[in-house]
């Protein structure tokens, strides 16, 4: 029972979700199939996004589609499928992603000889056409990105987190030089902690993947990484320098200003619809999900609470408040179903995470007044027509904040420093993220995994919001002097 | 040498284009890459849409998009693969689809005993994922879409109108009886209809597909068509009935309101990348592309006319008039390029079609005045600055009226009315469509289309703006009684 009395339990029962304390794997799937975010698919690994989750994932495209094109960046459209022999060019990249690819041996009638794969991501058919777009250091930099589906084999799929074809943009840049690209790395990295923190109300980690969680074929890979409910890393966003190390394999030189050959400096960069599962499992509860208020699809649910007589009465009323609503900017739903009990329409909207919800009756109606709910708390409010309609961009900021703060204070009561691999050993065991020295040493990095399946989250930038101070001791594991001139992060991951 | 005195021949031999009347397809694939619209790809049939076709691709995708929401759609994501066995359930679409699929036989090491496809067009996945989601007519209509590419074998690529791999949305919708699904049908088509109409400046004849025409499934195929300056169709948007044709293949079943089971009756319906073909085509002239002025990526560029030691400023003043334009809503370039003449610059913004250009000089700047020219006139005009501003809305929908007044007289002067075979024949090699009586019979069909290249390209709707009367006559090729009790149009097609 928990400590409301047996009210959440109830609730949860009579909604059928399994509570999170109880089965968090069990809790997440049910509430992304009950909350219509998406099904289980016919072809394996991957899922079927259903409208609520749709609707979604496009809030996420648009905000960070804008911030990318403000930016200067330009999208383009470039072939789903990739000549096997692209991706054998570049050494790590191939070995990164070979065990992982989708084979096309056959289109129309003909048998390929060459067969083709399907995008794992396309650094390397990017760096081809570069090869022939790019002359001179005026033609530089390169600022593209695209949106689309990437395919990478999973045995085991969990929707939004683990899937067989997935969601994404991919940012591609080329430069004139390193000190450049690196600033655009860091660039879009900032950019996609803004997005965490002030839309999807994330705190994540900024900081720097030790070698051996690099990206196959980078030079350096910068995450953020966020803590789930259950004590997980999920990281939720990559920025990738380059270095030459594509360029190099698919010829992308330009003419310096001093008539120089050289190569470019490139870098790629991603979020993709893994977020979603962060944001599922940040923000959700044992009713189901909470939606940030400035991404949610529908931010407020008005229900008209009427009887037979009058229960188109009180719908119209309903449109009439989403009218007034939606004339703020404001996405609002009119719950007009005939036929199901207010109480599972509310249970529904709770479960689907709908920040405010606003109850409409008779009575109300005639004293001016609307009951108001905010998803993340316990309390209805009755409260004059007028002020919930003035007031509810402000009340959805409050909620935002509420949801930053208490997942900051998760992240926060989660994460422990500790000095000896025995404390380190029981504070992952225990759920939780640990600070740590470490030799940098990718052997050691792997003893650990080995031992704790925990691995290396990041080294957290000197500007990082959290786990920044500067300090050096010895390796939690081995009792070398420590590397990066800080404690590093570790947790075990989604 | 043209009637402009040669101007127009010199102008095209400085930039380098082709023209039009020399021929047609080489000026199209130029006009494609000079305008940085799209380049080959590595990958067979596949094209790479480089930011200027991508930003004209995105104002598409949004202008339906919201079309589409209004009308009550929601979009869903659906798997790029679909099981091989998927396909070959309902029989006309095996047979439709079978040649041109793109076959996955290999995900990460596994060989897969059956194979998956890339999906050609997802009505077989849809059904099967409705089969699962309906129960009660209560559930109906599912009114569903989805953005994306498909995937079709094609051996001579041509960017846009002919590429394996297309961009499109699909919409699907499931109904519970013929009425509502064929009011459904009809509603999206005249969505396309409206949006060629008054969006893309494209005049089009919306009507039905003959039999041998339709969709691989459908009961009944509506299509716009629109004719290119070459003379030859474009199918520019299809809406199909399909009947319960998949609903059976698929069990898309419901119970109705009196308790008993039946199958859903369902549409489909797209408008693919090949749009953007029909833009290029209808619009374009020997200077290069005219960007229809409501779509246009760029409505306005703003060229600074300066000289070494005012040229900064120049760009300056250039910025502050963009600034006034983009308050408008307008989407403003400011061409800062150092080192390219003016010539070069207004040479280059003819051919990618921007429909307005604006020349701000020093002594312009002086006087108060700019140099305003249309795209679409020979004329340099001077205008007062502020008139100039205040007046782009205005001239932007002049130019697009006259881009649909200009090819609307082409479509009506190059569709003839004929009733022997001979006088078809003759108009059909003339690079016209033709308007005839046709006896209905499929092989018929087939004798005209071995004969000339031409095949059936709808039936006008009654009302549709062209071609609509009633009529009844016998059939130009073998002379038995007309079917459709209206010509029929026949057509080259793309």
């Amino acid at each position: 029972m928990t400590k409301d009395g047996g009210k959440q339990d109830k609730k949860a029962a009579q909604y059928g979700v399994t509570p999170q304390s109880a089965d968090f794997n069990d809790w997440y799937n049910e509430v992304v199939k009950k909350a219509d975010l998406a099904d289980n698919s016919p072809v394996a690994g991957a899922m079927v996004v259903r409208p609520y989750g749709s609707a979604l994932w496009e809030n996420i495209v648009r905000w960070l589609d804008d911030r990318f094109k403000a930016t200067g960046h330009e999208s383009l459209v470039f072939p789903t499928l990739i000549p096997m022999g692209f991706i054998m060019k570049e050494a790590d990249h191939v070995e990164g992603f070979a065990p992982e690819l989708f084979t096309v041996n056959k289109i129309g009638t003909e048998e390929l000889a060459e067969p083709y794969v399907m995008r794992p991501t396309s650094e390397t058919i990017i760096g081809h056409m570069w090869s022939g777009w790019l002359n001179s250091y005026r033609d530089l930099p390169f600022l593209h990105y695209q949106w689309g589906s990437v395919f990478r084999a999973e045995l085991r799929t969990k929707a939004f987190l683990r899937t067989s074809e997935f969601f994404w943009h991919e940012g591609h840049t080329a430069h004139a030089d390193e000190p450049e690209a690196r600033a655009e790395v860091r660039q879009m990295l900032d950019i996609y902690h803004e997005f965490c923190r002030d839309i999807l109300a994330l705190p994540v980690v900024r900081g720097e993947k030790t070698a051996s969680e690099r990206f196959a074929g980078a030079v350096a890979t910068y995450s953020i990484e966020g803590m789930m409910r259950d004590g997980k890393a999920l990281q939720s966003g990559t920025s990738h320098y380059l270095g030459q190390n594509f360029s190099r394999a698919f010829d992308v030189k330009f003419q310096t200003r001093e008539q120089k050959e050289e190569f470019a400096h490139t870098t790629s960069w991603a979020i993709s619809s893994r977020i979603i599962g962060a944001i599922i499992m940040t923000h959700g509860d044992d009713f189901g999900l909470i939606m940030p208020p400035r991404i949610a699809p529908i931010q407020v649910v008005v229900i008209p609470v009427g009887r037979k007589d009058n229960f188109d009465q009180m719908v119209e009323e309903g449109e009439k408040l989403a009218a007034e609503l939606r004339a703020q900017g404001l996405r609002v739903k009119v719950d007009k179903r005939d036929g199901v009990t207010n109480g599972f329409k509310y249970n529904n909207w709770e479960l689907k995470g709908v920040p405010v919800r606003i109850e409409l009756g008779p009575r109300d109606l005639e004293s001016g007044v609307v009951v108001v709910k905010n998803r993340n708390g316990e309390e209805k409010e009755t409260l004059a027509r007028a002020e919930a309609v003035s007031g509810m961009t402000a009340r959805l900021d409050e909620i935002h904040d509420w949801l930053y703060g208490r997942a900051t204070e998760y992240l926060l009561n989660h994460t422990l420093t500790v000095d000896t691999y025995e404390a380190f050993q029981e504070a992952i065991e225990g759920g939780n993220w640990v600070r740590a020295y470490h030799c940098g040493d990718a052997a050691c990095e792997k003893s650990i995994k080995d031992d704790t399946k925990a691995t290396t989250r990041n080294v957290p930038l000197d500007d990082a919001e959290f786990f920044h101070e500067a300090g050096e001791g010895v390796c939690v594991k081995c009792g070398r002097p420590s590397a990066y001139g800080k404690r590093v992060i570790f947790g075990r991951q989604y």
